[in-house]
């Protein structure tokens, strides 16, 4: 059995990072990571650098990875004018971002639902061949707003989403953290059982509550077999000081060994990573293994 | 659906804390656990006070206590002795604990499992009427000397162990919280499958490696109903700075509040106790919902 794993941190982990991180840092992190066997990273993003400044160089760290052997460096895309960006900058691997929450997306994308459909139907049309793409459903299952999602509003949305292209990969993204397991196996099987091939499944969580492995498991259950993580458990909430963000990589790591599942990472080069991104200035970390392998304890 | 929460952090939690919490602190966690809605609480252990301080003044805890409305108070003992001390002190609810693992069992009761075993079968031909009983099973995934168990040897000595009293409560503890969720259901399943009422069945946890809920959701799905956990996520290692100890009760509550579970907990007040917990002096906490919930961010 195997699990893919992709290494979100350089741009979900570094993302609400106050600080500027070098950008022969992060392409050293990256570098770091794909020397621990990781080798999908989502090395940043083409947004708004108002919105987001800590991801300008996005471009600059595509050029200083890509030397990488067998790197597939994906970046996400909230809209048309960041596919153009980053197709500029030589990106072969775009993740667009469309939230399932309406009032979600109109904080994230300042669009509605409605027109971000349209606009991806777009995208996707005008797409040059040879570049792959990825659709992150974001809210899938609670929105920081609204609450818990309606299933059959979310699998409609995905329905509707997947009309433009079924061979895509769909990142289903619990966004705050607070589903529960059960209700990431009811989604993630009800995706697998409506659309199988050619359509992938990814599951994207974070453990501000403590449940990122818990779900990482329900979605592996209903037959997910590739998973988002940040290592380090990088991430957290300005306003939370407490609070982590992704589910650790580390961790992800570790639960699927201790199964007998392959993910091609080392562990232990994997921790060492994660100790240093941990000690990043205003890096809000989290994640249990980084502290259990390094502490001594059995 | 309900779940039943065992609230373990004033023994497990609180004994590997160096400086001693005084008698009446530990009486007022107690009474806010209660006041939270935790009716079964293990209040403390009679073990050799030589080897934990901190749990030395079990039997005035209980006496401190003895007067919250509907509170179970168990304790732990780990011999005929800790039960002779237990039932002086006016104890009716004992835990008796035997290791699965021939290597842990001689390090922490300092016998072997077949003599553990035998004074087991004594200690229950003795009780007298009234007095409830709980067999804690550690090791029974993981021994920090062995490594993982085998799950027929398990099953082998919990046969031998029930075969004293069928109609007893075991605890299937991983005590070094290296169980995967996999396993947890393997062993649970396997346990409920053998042997139904009278015998009745929990799970025991550590967070160590940030699988707490993930095997607590494991269990959940084999068919227990009952779980340990420790406020705060109390435990630790002093080894391990980072590392932490019991499943914390605040992140199960949660978890099963989302799910749409009973608990009967109320989780603010709650929070509010873990908070205090984790500020108490040498305490090693963790947990996640505690910051997500105190600090703001959604």
């Amino acid at each position: 059995m195997k699990a893919a794993l992709i290494e979100v941190a350089p741009r979900d982990g570094f993302q609400p990072i106050g600080p500027f991180i070098p950008t022969e840092e992060k392409a050293s992190f990256i570098a770091a990571a794909h020397a621990a066997g990781l080798r999908r990273i989502e090395v940043g993003s083409f947004v708004n650098p108002a919105a987001i400044p800590q991801l300008r160089d996005t471009a600059e760290v595509l050029r200083q990875t890509a030397h990488l052997d067998g790197l597939d460096a994906q970046v996400l895309v909230p809209n048309a004018r960041g596919v153009a960006l980053a197709l500029e900058a030589g990106a072969r691997h775009l993740v667009y971002v469309i939230s399932a929450s309406e009032a979600h997306n109109r904080a994230n994308v300042r669009r509605d639902v409605e027109t971000s459909i349209r606009e991806y139907g777009d995208v996707v049309a005008g797409l040059p061949p040879g570049i792959r793409l990825r659709l992150n459903l974001a809210t899938a299952f609670d929105c920081p707003f609204d609450g818990r999602m309606d299933q059959a509003l979310v699998l409609d949305r995905l329905e509707r989403i997947l009309a433009h292209r079924p061979d895509v990969e769909v990142g289903l993204c619990d966004t705050t953290g607070r589903a529960d397991p059960e209700h990431v196996f009811s989604l993630a099987a009800a995706c697998l059982e409506r659309r199988g091939a050619p359509t992938r499944w990814v599951f994207h969580g974070h453990d501000t509550y403590g449940l990122g492995l818990a779900n990482v498991m329900a979605a592996w259950r209903a037959g997910i077999r590739a998973f988002d993580a940040a290592f380090g458990g990088l991430g957290g909430c300005p306003f939370a000081p407490g609070a982590t963000g992704n589910t650790a990589t580390e961790d992800v790591v570790w639960m699927f060994h201790r199964m007998g599942v392959e993910t091609g990472v080392d562990l232990e080069a994997l921790v060492r990573l994660a100790g240093r991104a941990a000690a990043l200035p205003g890096a809000s970390a989290g994640g249990r293994v980084r502290a259990a392998m390094t502490g001594g304890c059995g």
